[in-house]
């Protein structure tokens, strides 16, 4: 509290982006919020020259809001704008938000809580252990990797000093370890980071390690190793590259009467969208080596926890339905995220970082779900909401699980002892995260999703990066009016079981009963068929043609036929391997 | 007949634009059509060079389908080619498709028909006559203005001499007159040419004829002038601009594997959301003056039949949700396209027209009506397969209803007599074209659609100018789902109906019977409560205050106050009079 010159100051004008409105209210400050804004949101705050009407502070949010005070007295806002720069940086753990948040619960509930995400039994889904791959303890005190967890699952040939050899041969000691298996096929997706003096210079056990992956698959002769390391920029660029172009996607969405020039500009120089097709494009080529060739794929990028958790991530959910569940898709940033040691404190700015070393990845990981959201509205249980509050809490850090860089760092912390789990929270408040129009059915019917990633497919995800635009009146949703059908449907079943009780109670049979109205074809055209003679005839043919096919007929193309130079617009190398 | 060399052609390749795949088919060739493609929605045929696999013909159509056949025989193509070159250009009405087209009705159905949409009624659903506005029977032959319908209504204080004075002055002879009105605040949307010599030059009926107009509205002192013709362009240059616009897009869209940056960079390069921003503008300025201040509104372009057409029917839309349902869209379009002579002929290239008439002056109006759906997915009856069969419908020739320049072409051609109407046919499959969340009670509590024209509001229409894009695996909807939810209610409510008249037998009361699940709070917030403390607060504040205002509060300041200079953005001129 000792930071806290000025805990209240009123008279206070809040401007809004997108109109010329603006409300009077009551600035606080207290020992963990400004209010309206978390101070951990706060991503950077910024004193104006004194105008007449006070002196504007513009606070800048991690969650992409814009905040415009305007503060009657210069020396009110000064004290506010040197508390709120210390506030925003805290220099330890404790002062984050997730220790002293309390939701009133005990710590049997808190336990329970954390128990919710169970990785082991998550391979087990996967069929893991089996013949071909075992859990191996060589890293159950990190001894081995220190940003890797525990629990790795390793090819059964794959002996001790293998895996040693095989670390020692890799940045960061991160030695390729299993981290998807496509049961179907036999189909090993690993990771690792990237090998440390290059491809020339040889390691014998991190070869024995490769070659174990690729005998641990009987259906395919060829191991995938995608190499996800930008072709141009150094790492370091690269990062800085995510972030000013997303600084530059925001400024161009938060300028007020942007022309549509502007605006169509402004999308292209910040370069977020390429990125995002760029990421979903590996993700897609991953997908078809595993669901379609059965082969292996090994997947890295530098150390291994940012472009590699992308597309690892990012492929899973498009060969996995489990993961395009509300609970699938905690376990999949549990395991592929959070557990691999993606540096959440670093890249989200939590503790005084290094700034270079902050970075959008795992936003725009988020992002590419959207995209396939929006592409596949029946194959997500959850809605965007969902993304976006998980989005929220990252940046946040109310809640334990994304606080640290690696899973040694919090049971350092003891976070488990100490805060709370979001995923609780989260499934908690489920049904406002549900998809209405989510359809198991779908997911049974397209198990493995692909994606267009045509660059006309990927749209601007106005609620992510544009939450607190207002200009949209009236507010509503097509969700809403779809719930409303669904709530409707509920209470009629439960009309109609209460007037079926109350005929048994006259001893009447009620089963063969018929609604009145016939019900209609279900397989009512949407598309209207249209009039001209010959266009459904196209339709039919085609369609029978590429029924034959396996959908992904160009994948063997894609790796260097000369029908298909797919893989040269991809921004990753492979290299196909017999091992 | 005898422009058909070869009927049929066999062993021919269908490419398709988007994937390796294609398809073999036999190629057919009829009086009417080439089987697979109406030949009326062919817009250009081109034969390339001869390959190894045969001879290439490239078939772009006006509903944005682009075809590719690979035809063996050289001879069999070159033959195709010069048949279609003469099929796709009709030299008289006679050759049209709609001449031909019989869907088996017979002489009574097909009146019923033409009878579906009656203008009359429509100014009488507004309130016309009334104690300020009359029919005019000046234009009952044509001769004041042969471009306008028959009836027209005016001031009742404009006798024939002013309204004939005023018609000599401006150009084509189209007089203002009445074309909307808002019988709230009895302000009128008035829409005419440009007048033939300037502003410069005085007419004393014209003067007359806009007092009449003004002084009909006792609500404001000043009437709007909007001058929608463009500051720069010469109008054919105009013309021309958004057709190489739409052929931009169409490029860019259908160019395969195209990098993120092509397409942003080629979106915008091609001008075409630009346009469509500039028409809402426009609309949005019309429905404020109107709406807002209750003052009367005069459109006008050059001609009055291309902008005022596109300005006045979106305006209206805005205003009236009787236009939002089906039947009042077809009335809309009736009443201010095609009574009032926008030249579907010429700008649709129906006959061997001038190339520099032809402009997707329509399809700008109907996109724009689009994008207000996606804004407003619960404002409209209609689903965007409506706009886009109403669409391919003005380019098929297959109804009578867009053919010709104008009413008494129309009627010399005696369509009535000859051909069948759009809008029966379209009545006849009104389920294909419902909206499924069109919500009435929304139109209720929103007369006045307030759209946003940001930027980042307007979207590419995909299903509109990329239609034919099969690379969306796999083909589905959420309408569909949608229908279903609907569907299921309309069973459950028809059970629930058969289960109470059976209790009724028994004498058993079945109006006080509750479900058995209590019914959930409807007002569930999809957007979930974000936990961050003052969130809320925030929203409750700026809503509260924003519910103050009447939700227009910065019109007057878009006519030039300095808080809102938003009139230097429109692509119009406005000027304010008092009469």
């Amino acid at each position: 509290m000792e930071h806290i010159r000025t805990p209240k100051v009123e008279q206070v004008k809040l401007l809004d982006r997108f109109s010329n409105k603006s409300v009077i209210g009551t600035l606080h400050l207290t020992a963990t919020h400004l209010i309206f804004i978390l101070h951990h949101h706060i991503a950077s705050v910024e004193k104006l020259s004194l105008t007449t009407s006070g002196c504007p502070l513009l606070i800048q949010c991690r969650n992409f809001r814009l905040v415009h005070f305007v503060i009657p007295r210069e020396r009110d806002c000064h004290d506010i704008y040197s508390s709120l720069l210390r506030l925003l940086r805290p220099v330890s753990y404790d002062e984050l938000y997730a220790f002293s948040y309390n939701p009133k619960q005990n710590d049997q509930q808190r336990e329970e809580g954390w128990q919710l995400i169970d990785l082991a039994a998550e391979f087990e889904r996967m069929g893991v252990p089996c013949d071909q791959w075992q859990l191996t303890d060589v890293n159950r005190e990190y001894k081995v990797c220190e940003t890797y967890p525990r629990d790795l699952y390793v090819p059964i040939t794959a002996s001790k000093p293998i895996i040693v050899g095989s670390s020692k041969f890799r940045s960061k000691g991160r030695f390729p370890v299993l981290t998807y298996f496509y049961q179907e096929k036999k189909a090993a997706v690993c990771r690792c980071s990237q090998p440390l003096s290059g491809f020339s210079a040889r390691c014998l056990e991190d070869e024995h390690m490769l070659q174990a992956i690729s005998k641990s698959n009987h259906n395919s002769r060829y191991i995938y190793v995608m190499d996800t390391r930008p072709k141009v920029e150094r790492h370091e660029v690269f990062f800085s590259l995510f972030v000013g172009s997303l600084q530059k996607l925001l400024e161009v969405v938060g300028t007020r009467s942007l022309s549509m020039t502007d605006y169509l500009v402004g999308l292209e120089n910040s370069g977020w969208l390429r990125h995002i097709k760029a990421i979903m494009d590996a993700a897609i080529f991953l997908a078809k080596a595993v669901t379609v060739e059965g082969a292996s794929v090994l997947v890295h990028c530098s150390d291994g926890w940012d472009r590699t958790a992308q597309v690892c991530a990012l492929g899973s959910l498009l060969m996995d339905p489990y993961y395009r569940t509300i609970k699938g898709f905690m376990v999949l940033i549990e395991k592929d995220w959070i557990s691999f040691g993606h540096k959440f404190a670093d890249r989200c700015d939590q503790l005084d970082p290094d700034p270079k070393e902050v970075s959008p990845i795992f936003t725009q990981f988020l992002e590419c779900v959207w995209q396939l959201t929006e592409q596949f509205p029946q194959a997500f249980e959850f809605s965007e909401w969902f993304l976006i509050q998980i989005h929220e809490h990252v940046h946040s850090c109310q809640f334990g699980n994304f606080l640290g860089n690696s899973q040694r760092q919090r049971e350092v912390l003891q976070l488990k002892e100490r805060t709370y789990s979001l995923w609780a929270h989260l499934l908690s408040e489920k049904q406002n995260y549900l998809n209405p129009v989510y359809s198991p059915s779908f997911a049974e019917s397209h198990p493995v999703l692909e994606p267009s990633t045509q660059a006309c497919h990927f749209k601007f995800w106005r609620n992510m990066y544009h939450q607190y635009d207002r200009s949209m009146h009236p507010r509503q949703s097509i969700l809403k009016q779809v719930l409303t059908f669904k709530e409707s449907n509920r209470e009629l079943e439960g009309t109609v079981q209460a007037l079926k009780t109350k005929l048994q109670k006259f001893g009447v049979s009620t089963s063969p009963l018929k609604p009145q109205t016939p019900p209609r074809d279900r397989s009512l055209p949407l598309r209207p068929q249209s009039l001209i003679l010959g266009a459904p005839l196209l339709k039919r043919t085609v369609e029978g043609s590429s029924a034959t096919e396996n959908g992904y007929g160009e994948l063997t193309g894609s790796f260097g036929s000369k029908n298909e130079p797919a893989v040269v617009t991809l921004e990753f190398g492979v290299a196909r391997m017999t091992c």
